[in-house]
């Protein structure tokens, strides 16, 4: 593309907001369509954990995507927060994973022996330990291990500023729009149909998340299987002192901000397009962390929030070119990754879109691989 | 007094806009003032029930003045509807104790005995009556026992009802204020001293909930001694069959609304003036719902409300004139019952203030009982 191509981004989640901000840097002539304002999706629901040692415990695609994009956060973080003006808190505290009986210790040794094999720094911790590490962990932790390279960063907060260094550099964000239809037009062009009129683009990128699924494309057959998967999570108001990093236990974790604020997480319900906030959810948070650290009974209950992540059947992203139309770019399917793909998925759109340049990690978790998408 | 009397109203509760309502109805000039909005006191927590009957179960002064509120309901709510031009939801659908253990079963057959020989209707159910009377209950439940007479009214839109209805007749509410002292002046008048400057009444009724004891007052020794008693409440949407009517646990009542809210309260606790929503507060309301109704579970969750009562020493309100200065009423310390009590207090209030009139109720309740008050 010799001039500057125009790309349309559907979605203004995190991964929406990254891709925009990436190829509005690197020139791209961008406009961001979603019905509801930055942030609004699964995003507002993220705890912001940057765990890919947590998150994927077997080698495979999703490792390799998620310890590459962790990587990039450093200098992600960076750039974003001078380009925006906005200071993200961002903090690489490492994670403490807690068993509390035999069987899940003996998972946390495995899965030790696993990283020490990869050359990831871990620690093997036994109850002593594990409460030396986090003193308010109830007493009847077993053991734990720690990973130092894990992190989190405010999701809002991100997709905010990525949102904002975006604009700096050009883009239009957001523009409220219902999308109801992407064509291919004669000349290799792309028309987005919205309820408020049609765009003209030179490429479009589908990053809805879970509703990547429910917009129409024209000569594509099949729709991209991303299906909604619902996150509840609770904003406390911590009391005393603070937790020294994040928790996580087999039903829940535990996210320790620096205004006092604990963000616990997260259910993972197949409960269709509903967005509501339920008794169980909440009851079931609640218990997971007063289990963990009984003191987090004495805290505030701030408030519960709600995402649909966007699952797919195989548990990877969808990144890539359509099949069918070259000019069609997938970024969705993130599932709970979804901040923390979010650079890496930034630079791998906006290499191929504007650089012709195809990643090799592009072929696990290209749209080709569930049909003619 | 012979003109219109001017009366200066301190707190914008419940209890402060029925008795601002009332005595603007009759013809006094009123001034309401507060340093919330109306409601954002205990009210803000109340489930509105009407229960005397479960609320009080020994006779005594306080279930003579909440079976006589009772009474004044149906034509309160229709004056304060009409005055208003506000329809306040009110229902009087009976309550259903539930019992769980024997221990509870035997305590509501005494209840039973006792309110019939007062005269009372009720009906002790057994399980399967019990479960006949409302199917979502528990399937561990013993029995119950139902009373018709109990109901239950919105506390919002019933307070913003009188709050209007004053208006209307009127009165000033609210006037946004922190009221610092209250001096008797010269000549019989009282003036009451503001961050915002002073106002000078015939009267001045102190209706301040749990806050009426930092007004100091001029003249008089003591303080009244009313204390926070900390509420929580949720707000939960109820999904499926609606529940038939109020019901009382030991640990809860659930109260069923037309558009499908179901008000599941109420902590009591002793934390001082810290108005925060607590993760235990939460998990034992929500623990204490699931138990007597398992479909609770399946409920979303919507928002949870936290407001401090005044209690007091003996729990009875303090209603009355003070001994000290007779320009003074108290019209405070109504615990678990301002939405219950506050027809009569503002009759209460309205007939000692216009009518010189001293209701043989007040006797219990005065403020001379803590002391120089």
């Amino acid at each position: 593309m010799a001039r500057s191509p125009e790309v349309v981004v559907i979605g203004a989640g995190v991964v929406g907001c990254a891709v925009a901000y990436e190829l509005a840097r690197r020139g791209a002539s961008v406009e961001v369509l979603d019905e509801r304002s930055v942030g609004m999706g699964a995003t507002q629901a993220s705890a912001g954990i940057l765990a890919p040692y947590v998150e994927s415990r077997d080698d495979g695609p999703l490792l390799e995507l998620t310890t590459r994009s962790l990587g990039l956060f450093d200098s992600f973080i960076e750039r974003v927060s001078s380009d925006s003006g906005i200071a993200v808190p961002y903090r690489r505290t490492g994670t403490l994973d807690v068993a509390t009986d035999e069987s899940e210790m003996r998972h946390l040794v495995e899965i030790a022996g696993h990283l020490s094999s990869r050359g990831v720094v871990t620690k093997l911790l036994d109850a002593s330990a594990a409460r030396l590490e986090e003193p308010q962990l109830t007493g009847t932790v077993v053991g734990g291990l720690t990973i130092e390279t894990h992190g989190f960063v405010s999701a809002p907060e991100l997709t905010r500023a990525a949102a904002t260094a975006a604009r700096r550099h050009g883009a239009q964000v957001v523009q409220p729009s219902h999308v109801k239809r992407i064509c291919p037009i004669d000349g290799g062009d792309i028309r987005v149909e919205t309820d408020r009129g049609a765009l003209r683009g030179d490429a479009v990128v589908l990053a809805a998340g879970c509703w990547s699924g429910r917009v129409e494309i024209d000569g594509v057959d099949e729709r991209v299987p991303v299906r909604p998967v619902r996150g509840q999570l609770l904003h406390l108001a911590w009391k005393g002192e603070p937790l020294r990093r994040v928790l996580w236990s087999p039903r829940c974790y535990l996210v320790p901000w620096h205004d006092g604020t604990v963000l616990v997480g997260a259910t993972v319900e197949e409960a269709g397009f509903d967005e509501s906030v339920t008794v169980a959810g909440v009851r079931d948070l609640l218990d997971a962390a007063c289990e963990v650290v009984p003191h987090a009974a004495n805290a505030g209950f701030g408030a519960a929030r709600v995402g649909l992540r966007p699952g797919t059947p195989d548990d990877l992203p969808v990144i890539g070119r359509s099949s069918v139309n070259p000019n069609l770019v997938y970024a969705t399917g993130h599932f709970r990754n979804g901040v923390l793909l979010a650079p890496l998925t930034a630079q791998l759109v906006a290499d191929a879109l504007l650089d012709d340049k195809n990643d090799p990690a592009l072929e696990a978790v290209g749209p080709g691989r569930f049909g003619k998408l």
